[in-house]
């Protein structure tokens, strides 16, 4: 069942019920321009990735600044994005399943859809989804540059799935797939450096001798909000696949410059915004944001503007937090939260509420929340 | 927005569209039959707790076999219990807001239905919610009896607050919530029987103080599946908020009884359907579901039925298994997760697809899915 709002525009933000996904339009804004200005001299091209946001209003909002169209993990998050009325969409996954593939073939009469695959038996199912619904479809190779999750071989073996797919009336080769989703967290500039080094040189050889073959790359995609600067400086990437740019996360911030500061090229813009539902005994207060309001994979949440707060224990429904004496929170008191890792606790919600100035100005829905499929 | 049903009634578990939340009917008939049939001769009612499933059709199960009623942590849950006709709810927890306790008050009639406090001001609000509703409000007092989390000392600090409450014309003083959340996953029998022993001793001498001062405990609840047995042999406790034991996780079925081997009084009967979507080389099989389908905060799922693979490492949308040469699964191979961690896991899906013997034969929604408010 769809959640009603935590919130009505208007409403100052103290009004806000709680738990709520709280995006400060401000910092947010500000994201997307700094993201579309540091592109833009480049000529790398933005696909922003909406398995982060899942939200048609955000990709508009990106498509209006610049991007190209948008990314997707599922055929579910595709649908959202189609039906509402976004033109141009990757799904930057493997897809198994004839159903899910004729829901893909589906939305290609809406609009502009392409689809990965690293396995011939894969590209076997789209021709047949293709084949069936009467459309051509395009198809990217992934290729693995150092991630270790799915993806050919860059070289041969990519080429071979390349021929397989442009040798298919169905099917059009679209390009080369290429992220490497390790290196985004790697904490060390040299170290995101060694890792996207090698993502491009795997890249750029495949390119290479795809071109050999007869084969052009439409798109040479990947990159995400840690490395993204390397890939679009490396004229082999053609566009970039950041997601979490535009909320930034706990875990994002901890990545460093050459310095050893902060990077803080985005804004944390999103927050789960908790009530104190009980201070049991001193040093102790207990919030109502645990385990199904935020996820803890990479983390516990930080305590926004209150660096003597720790978040040091989550369960289901409650978060437990350790307070400096003369820093403790009022019971019923609302606290931002920087979630230690954006997507998936977006995913917990139906509703943004999004506030500016202190007061809620708009609800957007998380349309492909729970689209898992 | 609601996610469609991943299956229809009457389709083999293999047509199942993946990720879907799989109950296995006859495994989960047999864990409400079997702590019906443990409880019956104690004595100790039954209030399970609907923070696990999240569905009335569940709670109405329970309630056949003799449950008293329904637990929820949210007052967004008890909501969609009592409008899907669950009689008697109780709020384990503590809720701060006006207007949350407005919507808990309304409900009080079309339910019977209780609430947690372990502050005089949380009292205070409890009240002006009655008094606005014109209904009387009935209110348990939290004990902190060793999880350290909510909760007021056992003793004096108990016996004032309810005094508080059973001096209110508003309100009800309707017994002691004594849940120790911590003791549950206590590998050792021992462990949990000295934890245990003293959340008894806590709860037995605040009932007897209380009954000094005139107040009796219609209601002292807590216990969860790892220590049910324990509390509801007490002789103190009165109602038992066990879970998970319907469900039963990879988490639970590690605690041990003592001849070390697991306690094994409840079966799995929750799974995560998967499907293999990337096979990308030897010894490696990368599944479609990952965080957003699958709560890893107490461990990463185990493979039903094929103990040779090994989920090693999730990201948002995919999942990581280590094949051992032999076992390796398919593309399109459809696997049984055992989730590490029920309650979140459910409450990442809006449809149980209920089976047995290989066959759909319903889908119950999550109702209360997402009810973080």
């Amino acid at each position: 069942m769809l959640q009603p709002p935590p919130a009505q525009p208007g409403m100052p933000e103290a009004a806000i019920d709680t738990p709520a996904l709280l995006l400060d339009l401000d910092a947010f804004e500000a994201n997307l321009d700094g993201m579309a200005a540091l592109l833009a001299p480049t000529g790398t091209r933005l696909r922003a990735h909406a398995k982060t946001h899942k939200s048609p209003v955000i990709a508009h909002q990106q498509i209006a600044r610049g991007a190209v169209g948008q990314c997707v993990q599922k055929v579910g998050e595709a649908e959202i994005l189609a039906w509402g009325g976004v033109p141009d969409i990757l799904v930057s996954n493997e897809v198994v399943g004839a159903a899910k593939l004729a829901r893909f073939a589906a939305l290609a009469r809406i609009a502009r859809v392409a689809i990965c695959a690293d396995d011939a038996a894969q590209v076997s199912a789209i021709e047949a989804a293709a084949e069936q619904a009467g459309r051509r479809l395009t198809v990217l190779v992934e290729i693995d540059v150092g991630a270790g999750r799915c993806g050919v071989a860059p070289g041969p073996d990519a080429v071979a799935l390349a021929q397989r797919i442009a040798g298919s009336r169905n099917l059009i080769f679209g390009g080369l797939q290429a992220y490497h989703g390790s290196a985004q967290h790697l904490r060390r500039p040299e170290q995101r450096q060694a890792a996207i080094t090698g993502a491009i040189d795997a890249s750029r050889r495949t390119v290479e001798q795809l071109r050999q073959q007869g084969l052009d790359c439409p798109i040479v995609g990947g990159a995400g909000t840690g490395t993204f600067a390397l890939e679009s400086a490396s004229g082999v990437y053609t566009e970039i696949q950041a997601g979490s740019y535009c909320f930034m996360d706990a875990d994002y911030a901890r990545n460093l410059d050459g310095a050893g500061a902060p990077v803080g090229t985005f804004r944390h813009a999103l927050f789960v915004l908790a009530s104190v539902m009980s201070m049991p005994r001193a040093g102790i207060a207990v919030v109502d944001a645990g385990l199904k309001a935020l996820a803890t994979d990479s983390g516990f949440p930080e305590i926004w503007g209150r660096p003597q707060l720790r978040y040091v224990g989550a369960s289901d429904e409650h978060g437990k937090l350790e307070c400096q004496a003369g820093d403790a929170p009022e019971l019923g008191e609302k606290l931002r939260l920087v979630p230690g890792h954006c997507d998936p606790t977006v995913d917990r919600f139906d509703w943004y509420v999004g506030v500016r100035n202190g007061v809620v100005e708009c609800l957007w829905p998380v349309a492909a929340r729970g689209a898992l499929n």
